[in-house]
């Protein structure tokens, strides 16, 4: 998959994934209006204005850009019509041939990271059956619980061709609190950062690994360090935008060969209509300003990529 | 609901949570019959015999221990069907006056974690309504990104008058790994546990924090240090039984007013009658093995603690 979505890269020229990370805030007025009329003002009214929002999201940019990275947080608090609805949206968006990165930050002790590998990227089994449960490309993974908790993710990629993004540094303001903290010499990050790495080199694609990073767009510091740290990983980075990430800022996080790094956009794509920037779209064609979004994210970050 | 959890401590005498985290291998051949004939060898067949056999689990127990764990995992690989499963138990728990700590061990950034503290916790908006979505009384939470993923969880539970455990001590070979290294003179465990005091500190119940701690059975010199760090935290400790832990290994987990820490049993119990200590109760009644594996459980404890 990793060797998929490089390719996918190359093919669109754009490193960049789109978030799709709805909140109701954000979605349309006719889309909520017809979602209720439909369902009336419940979890299922909700989960299918989200659902509608997305499709309509996708519909506008999947021929444009590599991949999609759901935020599962936002659908798992609508509940199961939530859940439901970040099922849709994966299977819609691999039905449109976007690489699909489940945003679900689990980790656990390690029977219990299986069941969250099975479930999410592999196949479960039922008696003589096997089937997938969410059936995402990469998911991300939290390493606070060590290696016990990241092999078994690691095993499922292996047999899924799949892949995984674990947290290094993330884009918070506070994310420093733990893993800033200096270990002898090392910064914490740097440690997991070289554990990345470790564990990649079990599991390679044709020129990256199948084991990624996460390491936030508002760091491009540690980006530069991490980068050297781990030159065959994947960085995914997320903070882009709306979190206070430039083009400029991201350029550190890419390997020479104009590969390495892909960048991800939430609220700046998925609610450009919201911004005054691209407000001339209005709220029905929120798509097409989203479009827009993503073709000036493009244009950023390949200028600061020539500019460096 | 901290108040409450001690209170129900203090009326079984047992500071026992059952871990009901299901397997297929666990659940009584019986019960995958009865499943798979309503249901075929499916994802709804499968999350079919996991909610029956749960169901007589906690009709076996319910009225000798406080509170249960169900580990999300365990559900969530079966997709869908295993969420539905996970939130049937959730529900039938608490209408069994069960306290229910859902070990999800979310974590991420701010207007994240706050979806997933709603989605758990709190209710979600939906127009002028708002729903619960999961509605567990409290759950684990991971703070490797620092208090921009742990305070929203916060603010829902004072809110809720519910309550968090965070990950300190992880029971697992491995969690030496990161949680292990030596910020300082001090593992960054033991940072992780300063820092949940302070967030506790924020939210007090009568006499425990809403704010507890998740520290591991399999490290008894740790919980030792760590009782002192965090003297108001009520501390969640996995690890007992199969996993290792034995009750003498477990006095030092809890205060000198003989709380503070609720021992977590999962496949010591829900699985007893695959033991040959209870093998005498057959498969057909697995949930008797798993009522007198409690009453051993509780008497291992309650000795344990008498002998300090």
């Amino acid at each position: 998959m990793i060797n998929k979505l490089i390719e996918k890269i190359q093919k669109t020229q754009a490193p960049i994934v789109v978030g799709l990370d709805p909140m109701m805030k954000y979605v349309p007025s006719q889309i909520q209006k017809a979602a209720f009329a439909e369902f009336g003002e419940t979890l299922e009214g909700a989960a299918e204005a989200i659902w509608q929002y997305n499709k309509g999201i996708v519909d506008a940019i999947y021929d444009l850009v590599p991949a999609v990275k759901p935020q599962i947080a936002m659908y798992e608090q609508f509940g199961i019509p939530g859940l439901i609805a970040f099922k849709k949206t994966v299977d819609y968006c691999k039905e449109k041939g976007l690489v699909v990165i489940g945003d679900i930050k689990r980790g656990d002790i390690g029977s219990t990271s299986e069941a969250y590998a099975v479930g999410h990227l592999g196949k479960v089994s039922v008696g003589a059956n096997a089937f997938y449960g969410f059936d995402e490309d990469f998911v991300t993974v939290n390493p606070y619980l060590g290696s016990d908790g990241v092999k078994p993710f690691i095993k499922v990629c292996k047999e899924e061709k799949k892949g995984i993004f674990v947290l290094v540094k993330t884009s918070n303001p506070s994310s420093g609190e733990f893993q800033d903290r200096l270990v002898g010499e090392k910064p914490l990050y740097e440690l997991v950062g070289e554990q990345v790495r470790a564990w990649g080199e079990e599991c390679m694609g044709d020129s990256y690994s199948y084991v990624g990073a996460v390491v936030g767009a508002t760091y491009p510091e540690q980006g530069k360090l991490l980068r050297k740290v781990m030159p065959k990983t994947f960085i995914l980075v997320p903070g882009y935008g709306a979190q206070g990430g430039k083009g400029a800022d991201l350029v550190h996080f890419f390997n020479e060969d104009g590969l390495g790094a892909i960048i991800n956009s939430s609220r700046g794509i998925i609610a450009a209509f919201q911004q005054e920037k691209y407000a001339k779209y209005g709220e029905a064609n929120y798509a097409d300003a989203s479009r827009a979004a993503v073709l000036d994210m493009k244009e950023d970050i390949a200028g600061a990529l020539a500019a460096r």
